[in-house]
């Protein structure tokens, strides 16, 4: 054995890791105060983080992959759908839609919005957040058109779209006060699986 | 004949009616440089018109009626569909979502969305927008039920947001670059009515 292994392991983390999430944190923190992506510096991030500025460079090569990899923290892990009926993933995807497991993300997600729309720059960031989650929701719809369970001529994009907005406009803008939540991913699935037209 | 009635009129329209406009005007100006919701005040869109406070509280009882009025100014009149058949009113009423007449709104809509999450106030002023739209869009979905067309069992809350929200992730995040717009109204009205089952 070598010596560093017989080594009593300091308490918690490395100081690389533990670094790291200071540095996301302070990010997050930042946003959640207000702070635009427009304005929000690497300075600022490194002061609140207690690190110099050379320890964020050393990971991210720029605030954008920073902030992407920040809110990407902020909405949790993608989604792994169980991968036995369309449905049921379907539900597990339409459920995670606008959710994000840090309470910070409820003021920080609607003020992407407006940012989103600023410049190319925050639109690619934008979708550098939300493309892992429509590849998943995608591979679900292409299962489903191959198992031939889903129209052989689906329009996956917009699928795609008719899955996801309604539960995003609920989510971001509270869209209509009466719409119950709980049951929303469901009915919006089932809606979009079987149609509203009468049999 | 009354000797009003004689006289000559007055070039353009009523003096009232320049001012109604010059107020409306000077709101979506502020709103569209960049005042929030919150911080815009009756003083500074008097300022901007060119009138008093006084002629402001003659007509509007307050900032959030004017807001409202002002908001509404930019999206244009409500959509009234032809009323023959449900899915070219649906097309109709889907195209109109997110959409404006007016090119201040570019600036203006998507900065609507963290505010109308700041105070129940904000919500109601939007929820006040938005609801003579889905009035109209409720009438459709209740008269293609009880014509038969639509499903008797139709949840008419979770369908308005099942063909309002694609389009609204698209007209105001553009949520998926790809989608193409002209034809998106038609392939989400198509896609709700019909489902993507296989048949």
């Amino acid at each position: 054995m070598s010596s560093t292994a017989d080594a009593p392991r300091p308490p918690g983390r490395p100081r690389s890791v533990r670094a790291d999430e200071a540095i996301i944190e302070a990010t997050l923190d930042l946003l959640a105060e207000g702070s635009t992506i427009e304005a929000i510096s690497v300075e600022a991030i490194a002061a609140r983080a207690g690190v110099g500025k050379a320890t964020i460079y050393r990971r991210w090569s720029g605030k954008d992959v920073l902030l992407r990899d920040a809110l990407r923290t902020l909405k949790g892990n993608v989604p792994q759908p169980a991968g036995r009926s369309v449905r049921d993933d379907l539900i597990t995807l339409v459920g995670a839609v606008g959710h994000a497991i840090d309470p910070r993300a409820e003021r920080i997600m609607p003020c992407l919005v407006p940012e989103v729309n600023r410049s190319p720059e925050h639109h690619a960031l934008y979708q550098n957040i939300i493309e892992p989650r429509r590849t998943v929701m995608r591979e679900v719809l292409q299962r489903g058109v191959r198992d031939g369970e889903l129209r052989a001529d689906l329009d996956i994009d917009v699928t795609m779209a008719m899955l996801t907005g309604p539960m995003l406009i609920q989510r971001v803008m509270r869209w209509h006060p009466d719409l119950d939540e709980t049951t929303l991913a469901e009915k919006i699935v089932d809606g979009v699986l079987g149609g509203i037209r009468a049999d």
